[in-house]
């Protein structure tokens, strides 16, 4: 298994869940925008702006070339040459009834014979459903177990802990799982730590469109839409203020545009917004925390 | 002149630039928070919404108690107690033929006896407006040449340098002066670095109710007010990302709404926003640079 085998499988799973998207949208089709990198490679960056996903971004990208020196510190590593494939998600629905997800699998390379995958998936509801988080992490866990025993309960922690608003004291969502650094450490192979990858890229799809099939035509008040817009705004925070993959990427002069489609179309800020006892909103932000056993 | 002499004269200031924002608005009143801190002092956070003036911040705050480590590090401080006053402002308003406007002045003191004063003003037109952005540049001139001929070509390249999109590769708006640790150097007096500082804060309403009057009944078409929903995202992009005041304070626990007020009511992100050549927006966009000779 090559890095062009990872590379070519993640720009599989890109068409795959582009045109699944596309599918469950209905209407919006993706915008291919192809870039190249000077030190090496490039990517394609498709944007969606659709009747339900009112902003969306799949990403596909697959770069080379000497490791620049901020990720060099970052990362701990010796120098050499670096190869990095990935595939980012970021979609925005219409529908506050409908979640926020994130989704990014990635397999990074060093000259020296060093490798690992990371990656995850997020949730995050402008409204907690319990059922659907439920749901969420069901499959989440389902997925997981497949490939390790270990691997759910480390990587829901993983993501509680890495999706925290920490200013706000609140998590960006539900959570979900996050890995990094996965090697060849405890007896794993390259092959199953692959296969666990591949499972969470394929488990994307049906997982969002059953969350898009079930709301999309949910009717909504002008305060359901108001508080999207808020929500939206802590999204911002999160990707702009802590997030280490935006960082990295404006540090390193990466391609803004790509970078940056994790931003909500439209945001509110307003000051010091209370939220009555009792209320959904107020409902939701007591299920933004840590720890909640979901699965 | 005692610290709590200047904590006085930054808490007049922030009366005054209230009520002077009061008149030019016409409408809106300024809703004003206390907060106390725990280690030991404490603010007004005073927040108008107004017919012209959109959302707007003026925040007065005198803090004091053992220096958080954050802050001796990032300082390069000893350890000790530290006091800490000052005004900040940020105007988002309605009409995108008015400006934003941040102005902060401030003073710092240490218990082993170092004290300096910081602050700036900058202004981020929409679409700039080169007299306005000469006038501007002239009246901070004028106010700096009257305490010291180095004062403005100084603090104006440190505004250049300082509120700058690194990501983006452009200016947050027309810049302005920037200084910071404005201490006994060079043989001033703590009186002189005060009187300068006064002068600055004194500025402040006479230029602003200036471009808020020349403009604020100005008629715009939809298409202006959708630039100025994205320029305020660059702004959030700067404030989020790049502002040490704001990183200052999330990394300290400081009043997150108070800190954040600095935010737009209403934003948006669209993908790859591309200007027409010849434009006003183009126009704007090559007038986002460091080293223009505004004065």
């Amino acid at each position: 298994m090559t890095r062009e085998d990872i590379a070519d499988w993640f720009r599989d799973l890109q068409d795959d869940i582009c045109q699944n998207l596309e599918q469950g949208d209905g209407v919006g089709k993706f915008h291919q925008d192809l870039w190249e990198r000077t030190e090496g490679g490039g990517g394609r960056t498709r944007i969606i702006q659709g009747a339900h996903i009112e902003k969306g971004g799949v990403n596909f990208s697959a770069v080379h070339g000497p490791l620049p020196e901020k990720i060099r510190n970052a990362l701990k590593l010796d120098s050499g040459a670096f190869f990095a494939t990935g595939v980012s998600i970021v979609l925005h629905p219409k529908n506050p009834w409908v979640p926020i997800i994130h989704m990014n699998v990635r397999y990074f390379e060093m000259s020296d014979g060093k490798w690992w995958f990371g990656g995850g998936i997020d949730l995050t509801p402008h409204y907690v459903n319990e059922d659907e988080a439920r749901h969420f992490h069901g499959v989440l866990k389902t997925v997981c177990d497949q490939h390790h025993a270990s691997y759910y309960p480390e990587f829901k922690q993983w993501a509680d802990d890495y999706f925290y608003v920490k200013h706000r004291k609140e998590t960006r969502g539900i959570g979900g799982i996050f890995f990094d650094r996965l090697s060849a450490q405890d007896g794993f192979t390259k092959e199953q730590r692959f296969a666990f990858v591949q499972s969470v890229g394929k488990a994307f799809a049906p997982i969002y469109l059953r969350f898009l099939e079930d709301n999309k035509n949910r009717a909504y008040e002008p305060q359901h839409k108001k508080w999207q817009l808020l929500r939206r705004g802590r999204y911002v925070e999160f990707n702009l203020v802590w997030d280490k993959g935006t960082k990295f990427g404006l540090d390193t002069d990466g391609r803004i545009e790509s970078i940056l489609m994790s931003l909500p179309p439209e945001v509110n800020w307003d000051y010091n917004v209370q939220v009555a006892d009792g209320s959904s909103e107020a409902h939701t932000l007591s299920l933004l925390k840590k720890g909640i056993n979901w699965a």
